[in-house]
């Protein structure tokens, strides 16, 4: 039995959808950032980062969404959720990831977590201001550049798509049109079909 | 042949030198990052983001440092530059990689790269500010809670073992103490004994 560490409306929904396609067995435990659970010693023993998603499996633990994704679809190949037997397609893969995880997700994350970088509320100010136009500039180059369509990779899904789901959620409440972004939008419809991010988002409470 | 778009003293440095442990033939083409021919029309052809490392394979280009690192290691199972065989191991070595590309480099960034995130010249200069305490925070988890040691991953030498090294070559530059980690320093000098990375350094004018 596997553990997510979760809260909605984070990244860690990227992974919860990527269990939900794999088939394997998982449990769902709430983290509440409102209340700064991610910061108590219980939970910082679980993930010293004091962040979401951290997967429990029977060898450990494991963070970070992308290392999460790659683990999910390796450990069932019968899933065909990553491009496992293709070095090169698996590492044009993991750079889409990659790209969510270090430029994505911290442009999205200076709007509310700020005070990462600065000790200045009005530096933290300037920041948010910035957001729209640092997500819109990434999603602009995802659109033109790297999502091929109709999936991340191409004809074939894998545990990019759902990462690119999660981060595309994010658009309007960052400020950006999601308009602009025609192949991102119809990927978002597209995905919100699936069984398994439907039941991804029902247990999410997102 | 392989070639890696390249600059000195930064990011690039981890897959140059996993490049030189692999065995893999390849060239080092240096971008002037200084006179911003990353954001110049040639570069952008290569890689649309404006970054170093790229590394451009007979398959097409690929960018993000630990997708460029584990495809080092996947290509060149001989190596053992990654636990291959393990997928939970595996996953254990990629959340090491995507803590330094999310968290540390961005922490790292702020020092010189602070214009992404704000537009304001007197908040740039408070991220700054406190580059050299996040710095020491991302180190003080890496040396209690991730570095197995010797090597990152514990007895066994793989790509995160580079990408450490360059990451920790920052820390004097943003103004933290390297004694406070002994962890490591003692890694940091472990590796500027292997051969791999003398050649690499000596190629990379660093
Ligand atoms: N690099 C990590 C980032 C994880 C992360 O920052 N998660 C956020 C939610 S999206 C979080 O837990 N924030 C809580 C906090 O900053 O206290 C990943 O990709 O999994
Ligand atoms: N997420 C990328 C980051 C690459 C990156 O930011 N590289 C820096 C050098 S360390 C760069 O090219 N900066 C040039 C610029 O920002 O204009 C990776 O891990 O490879």
């Amino acid at each position: 039995m596997l553990t997510l560490h979760f809260a909605p409306r984070t990244c860690a929904l990227a992974s919860l959808i990527a269990l939900e396609e794999s088939g394997l067995a998982h449990e769902v435990k709430m983290v509440d950032l409102a209340g700064s659970e991610q910061r108590s010693p219980g939970y910082l023993a679980i993930n010293p980062k004091g962040r979401v998603p951290a997967l429990v499996t029977d060898r450990g633990v494991l963070t970070e969404t992308p290392a999460i994704l790659a683990y999910i679809a390796q450990v069932t190949p019968a899933g065909r959720l990553a491009p496992l037997h293709d070095a090169f397609e698996f590492a044009r893969m993991q750079a889409f990831n990659a790209y969510l995880c270090a430029t994505v997700h911290v442009a999205h994350a200076h709007k509310f977590r700020g005070a990462r970088w600065s000790d200045d509320p009005a530096a933290v100010e300037t920041m948010k201001a910035k957001v729209p136009e640092n997500m819109a500039e990434c999603f602009r180059l995802i659109e033109e550049t790297m999502l091929v369509g109709p999936w991340v990779m191409g004809s074939t899904y894998s545990v990019a798509d759902p990462y690119l789901f999660t981060m595309a959620g994010w658009l309007e409440g960052d400020g950006v049109d999601p308009a602009r972004f025609p192949k991102v939008l119809e990927h978002r419809a597209r995905m919100q079909e699936r069984p398994a991010v439907q039941r991804a988002l029902a247990r999410a409470g997102a």
